[in-house]
């Protein structure tokens, strides 16, 4: 046990389960190029479908999808609202002027959750040529760096009908909508019906190896399967992936509960033992902890992965623990027994 | 008097003097797209040893001088840091992302002015590749937005020595910097040393009809000369235009004190007798004025120029007033008259 | 006279005339980027007139005007059809790519005039997702690359009936339209009707210091208006340059016809009196000489400029000679001269 | 029989063999972008092996490894070199101006094949400022367009010369090198000695379903890997895939001499019994027919499809067979019996 490692950098980390394997192995493959690959075809149908909207696009990644989004919707010399937390603007290594040339207004949120009245403020005058045009914006649920935090649902219908009244797209970067759906009365046909471009992640909560899919109307999914191709996304016979993910939408969503459970665990364990003198609100399979000032996070880090616990710096002082399928209540009880002994040592 | 138009939106509006026409009717001219037009030459030289520099750009624009600036400095899927108040991030039409393809982090400094350490902490990790590469810092001084706010020194150099320890270009909207120089010890020279590159402007406060000026090293202005040319900015016989600059930095660089000797004049005016309940500092030539929470700007400024006062809106409860070579000691007086007569029509 | 320079490296060399000059000096001028400059809005308003649309812009440079017709007309990942000798290809700067983000695709026309047959087979097919979408066909009249050369206003229209039924947009441009129409009987109207958008030039054979005009539709101009400040051409009291340019659309469109005379003379003194053994057909006022395998065009140019007349290398074993304002009778007489003397001293 | 499916129109279209798919399953797997799936990074390093180069990167796509290389070989503004028949022109949906910000010159190679002499004349003057900067040559071997035509080798090491006095970079679009490799005498080394980057493809001849690599210099692979973040390529758990390219290089390189005989084969067989009037040389695994005037591809393509034979239009009135790993011995037995049905109702 003392060598075993638990890994809680992220919940990317997942390795298929042998039921999902099997699901890979067996799938009927095609070239999705020539839209003839069957398995990822089911798999955008499904999704579609599970969203209420007419069409989906299976991609390598979840920058992908955002970033195919954000190209599709906007045009140079075009601005993005967001928040300065966001995934899109912060991890997609600039993507939203390298890949769409629009200007981004990032703005500070509540752990990363906009307002609609913070929206209406940041939308530029149309008519002043010295701006650029405020087109699109982007919400995140949960939120990644807000700490896993969900949207109020009202709080987003309140965003659509600002972007209505001025012409402005809403695309959602839902790496983690399942995780917020677990925890609230929405389904994602509701989402679906919000906003006009739906991105989300198999590879994360829902264990697969690799895979996000984006969502939206026949239009732009064709659009953005054009821009997919130039931007190297035109893989070939995808089938075994995207088994993978029909195998997930139908089996993983419901566990997540248990990453969800397990969090708020690792929340208190953190607190109990560790240097950590706050957490952000645990609400879904993401824990942040507050170091104190004179504890930087790659120091605590470092000290944890001496113990066999991986965690990923997330700020000066700011640590993230993700929970995760193959993080279960037996890895929960190894951390709590390494965090007792990590305790008679801590940096302080 | 009562039909006189006093004219504060902006230190753009200035028209050429007798003698500058004088100058500009008596230019030699040629080809500088050839580089033989012997006036530009003589301007772009002037300038670059005015600031202790090799060499300098005679552009139609200030636009044009930053985007070359940052163009220049960075590659796609670079990270400009600047404040949220600045030209290069609000009011040059996204071009960070559409013409740099870089992505901008945007501070919130004081008055449009970064720390040192507000700079340090927004430097991205090199080494991760989800997020991109910082490379140039950008300041404004004065700062448009900030109110004609002026820069310490001293903060400048402790900017530059981050920017030394990371690796980072500084690069100086100086659209204004003459008139900071006015009311601070510094010389171009000095500004010169610290900075990669300057961009000064000559249509503002230095009363020319037309362009601005971008400064650095040989090396830089040769890829900005270059980059010009795609830009649309490689201009014929434009030596007219640079004999007002020459004029201006010859005999107009004195009077910016008059400008600013009148905007505490004109904030003073607006204190006593408009709804504005407040001034941002009024440190050179533009006086921001910050209305109550039931007073929007484009109420004000239409009532304003009911009276024949115009400035401009600057958010939702703020105004501008800029003085300019064209705003005399005489004009004061009216505005003064026509406040007076306002004073009696309050908004409120 | 043996001093004296024969010029004919470009006819964007000329300079502003005593009356054109007192026509700038005499400018009402103001702020364009507040649209406030009555003597730019009247060329404006002129040259949208003369080829009976809606609106123009004036612009520093044929570069610009061009770059914002492709930047506008397109999105990222179109295409641009334009022969391959075109000016929006060779000579500016890559930007169809770094303005536009648009491939081009580049047909080897006759003298760098496209035919409608040429532009049909070259139309990608819109729903093969591994090309771009060909969007914008650009002309140039008269080609520079192609030695002045005039297209055939029928095979215009051919090109225009071609666009319309793809959905192409058609671009012009006519940096020498005005040579062309001196030639033809055709109108700026004819032109204004069937293309999309124009782009002509003040500068060349009209003889302004600087400036371009583009025109089009008041939607088309309104978003190059939006373009033209991010890319740094919204300058300020431009109104002396477009006083020249509305006296030169008077005084100068008359005098062309002898620089295609003079052109002619100048291809007959080349060819008695040079190394140059044939010329491209001499329509208009570009001369391009073609020289022996064994006679590189650099060398010749060096030669000529020994005997203090200036041309221009236009390829390998090409060279090129442009008539102009500034060249006039006598100094063809000069030009013969010295081209007697250089007679006895051939490279050859 | 005569309802089975001969497909020809791609090398793409293979579906893994179930060696290939045990390799698959028994793939150890981590996180990609933690730099952590043991088989990708296995496979990354056997082929920099196979190249003798530092390093290699797994991609989704040839067109995301292509566009990679060209992205950070150039910056915005230079010029790419390239057949006008090349893959990263043709069908990366225009990816050198969208991701790239290049412009490119394409020159009329012998089927698709440059010379070093063509290289030569299409470098642009540096010192030119109207033109981008030549920066990068493309070639691609065997071509695709060019109906699998190889290279000599020697010919590739005199442009590789050219490169190297111009200070050029040169990369190999080698998406069937493995062909190419097949009937020569070079070996990878040779190919990795010469070029400066090299994009193979596994999804193609070599019967991957998902997958090219990027070989290069460590810090190249370094940059594209930074790159692929930005464009959506980070893909995760991807060591499935790296798998089945493990044991196509292990397995299928030696089969590829057969699909080469077989597409000589098919190629006699199209001449004996279609319309096709005549074929590109048959070097490797690509048969291109050329139709008469009056027969269109799609209209040949379609009367195939009928008999249920599979090929692409690949131009006006050509037509392309590719012979692949999925197309037997017994699978030209079939098509021959079916081509000399169709022989009896042919177009003509």
């Amino acid at each position: 046990m003392e060598n075993e490692v638990i890994d809680l950098r992220s919940d990317t980390l997942t390795l298929p389960t042998p039921e999902m394997k099997h699901a890979m192995n067996n799938a009927v493959l095609g070239d999705d190029v020539y839209h003839e690959d069957p398995t990822v075809n089911q798999l955008e149908e499904k999704v579609a479908a599970m969203f209420g909207r007419e069409a989906a696009l299976f991609c390598p990644t979840g920058t992908m999808t955002n970033q195919l989004a954000i190209k599709v919707h906007t045009k140079p010399g075009d601005e993005v609202i967001c928040d300065q937390l966001s995934h899109v603007y912060l991890y997609e290594g600039g993507g939203i002027a390298m890949n769409a040339f629009s200007s981004v207004r990032t703005l500070a949120g509540d752990y990363g959750k906009l307002s609609a009245a913070m929206v209406r403020d940041a939308i530029n005058n149309p008519n002043d040529i010295h701006q650029p045009i405020t087109r699109l914006v982007v919400l995140e649920n949960t939120t990644n760096k807000g700490g896993g935090s969900i949207y109020n649902f009202d709080e987003i219908k309140r965003i659509k009908t600002i972007c209505k009244d001025h012409g402005l797209i809403l695309h959602l970067d839902g790496a983690r909508l399942f995780n917020a759906l677990t925890e609230t009365s929405e389904t994602p046909k509701d989402y679906g019906e919000v906003f006009d471009s739906i991105s989300i992640c198999l590879s994360k909560g829902l264990g697969c190896p690799v895979g996000s899919v984006l969502i939206g109307s026949s239009v732009f999914i064709k659009q953005a399967r054009r821009a997919r191709k130039a931007m190297g996304g035109g893989w070939r016979q995808a089938g075994g992936l995207a088994a993978a993910g029909i195998y997930a939408l139908d089996n993983h969503i419901s566990q997540l509960k248990n990453d969800h459970f397990r969090a708020k665990k690792v929340g208190e364990l953190l607190m109990t033992y560790t240097d950590i003198i706050s957490l952000y609100p645990v609400e879904t399979n993401i824990v942040i902890g507050v170091l104190p000032e004179n504890i930087e996070a790659v120091t605590f880090v470092a000290k944890m992965k001496e113990n066999n616990i991986l965690c990923s710096p997330f700020g000066k002082n700011l640590v993230r623990f993700v929970t995760h399928l193959d993080f279960t209540d037996s890895h929960l009880d190894v951390l709590e027994s390494k965090l007792k002994l990590y305790n008679t040592s801590r940096i302080l």
